[in-house]
């Protein structure tokens, strides 16, 4: 596995990949990796004939008073674990080697951004896309990889991947969750010990909500639930718990196939995001 | 020479191509082709094995008042100008096949856009960022050419190449222009006998500003020269004549070393712009 920082050097082996007609899986986090990004290298692995992965914390995508600064950090160890997942090539650039020129060219993610986490997150998305869109093409992958986890990103991705016509795939990754339901995340570390163990009620939330939906196809009646649960079961904050159409995000009409079950939750000063998205049907094992 | 309308048809010859390892040119325009168009084409002939040309009247890009509907169209007639000029494959998509799709999300061109053509044509510049990612991400070009007419589109996709990372190299081809100086373009068959007699002055008074400028390094001095002239020859309006530095369209000051000197003028209905590239040492061929 290689390790490099600069852009001049990733395009060079994406040249020589590409010209050996070689299929590029591209996954793209914020490093402080955790088994939910292996299962993306993993997929990724699978099914390119090479895989790069990107390890870049994007301070366009943080707001002013956010952890952009004491975000977890820890290369080495990422490099361990990337290498356990057969990754062939982490691009890890500086913020420099990223953003070294601003015309004042940007991106707007629109409606799909202000709600959910983009709600009380203004110009997250943006600098998701920005990131997003400077990573397509610089790997330039056929196919590039995002969790589950953060459903309204990969809405929004797909978004632009559609309507910008990327010349690549987003494939999506079930969330990977601890043993007691929580989704695996690296702000996770975060949590005291009291916290991680109220944090689990966030997932039996969405559960109790998908199941009063389904037998009541009442919206607010399993909201209402789910909320009351989380609030009985820790010391938490909700920021919002809702349910949307999947992948337009759209509110639930009689003519919904597709659902996105979504929640943000302060557990302490720890901002925790789960979701489950399911149909009629039952739930889905990937989107 | 081919000619498709639709995505996957473009996609598929695209993918055959780049599969057989060969360099694509693209050149984008919007049809009613002219000498300045096929110089493109020649140019992108020359350095490329494969040369994809677009036209497309994209509506993105006109603004609610401006000639989108009366814009001339004659696909015929590009057909064999096109060939003529040994294009491999024209893509002429509908307005449907571009924009099947609107999720939301937009690019803003920013403060490039703002002044000289951008300031009398506000989201000109956004729907011109729209549409030449859409088909950078289509075609896939290796390089995509642009003529030097229109200076401050050039100035502002170079950015955006460069600030996204576009995998394509921008190049730019010098003014065509007809024997009495009047640039090229497929506006000009809007102009009455008498304005098409009237329109040399806006090259000439363009002239006249550099000379100026050049002997004088007095800005006002030059641009007021070039005005009195253009307003003396014509019944023209001035929408402006101004002086910046280039690429980055910023107020001329001691350090700047290539100049931009651009204008627009209408000559009756008709909007005609012009500039010259020129460093200290004299014009620029190209840029």
């Amino acid at each position: 596995m290689e390790v490099v920082t600069k852009i001049v050097q990733l395009k060079s082996i994406v040249s020589r990949v590409k010209g050996e007609g070689k299929t590029i899986g591209l996954v793209p986090t914020m490093g402080y990796l955790h088994e939910g990004h292996l299962t993306l290298a993993k997929e990724a692995r699978k099914e390119n004939d090479f895989v790069v992965m990107s390890i870049f914390v994007n301070p366009t995508q943080f707001g002013p008073n956010e952890d952009f600064l004491s975000y977890p950090r820890d290369l080495e160890r990422d490099k361990r674990l990337a290498e356990s997942a057969s990754v062939d090539v982490i691009f890890a650039p500086s913020v420099e080697e990223m953003y070294p020129t601003n015309g004042g060219i940007s991106i707007h993610a629109g409606r799909q951004s202000e709600i959910l986490c983009g709600a009380s997150r203004p110009g997250h998305f943006d600098g998701v896309l920005q990131v997003v869109t400077k990573l397509f093409h610089l790997a330039e992958p056929n196919r590039a990889y995002f969790g589950q986890k953060d459903a309204q990103q990969v809405a929004i991705v797909q978004t632009l991947v559609r309507d910008y016509n990327f010349p690549l795939e987003i494939r999506t990754v079930p969330i990977v969750r601890e043993e007691d339901g929580l989704a695996k995340s690296s702000r996770n570390v975060y949590l005291s010990k009291l916290e991680r163990e109220e944090a689990r009620a966030i997932y039996e939330a969405l559960q109790i909500a998908k199941e009063t939906f389904l037998s009541s196809y009442h919206v607010k009646m399993a909201l209402d639930e789910a909320k009351a649960y989380i609030l009985s079961k820790t010391t938490g904050e909700i920021d919002y718990l809702e349910l949307l159409s999947y992948p337009d995000l759209q509110p639930v009409t009689e003519d919904t196939k597709q659902f996105l079950l979504a929640t943000a939750v302060y557990i302490g000063k720890t901002r925790l995001i789960d979701n489950i998205i399911f149909s009629i049907e039952g739930e889905t094992a990937n989107v």
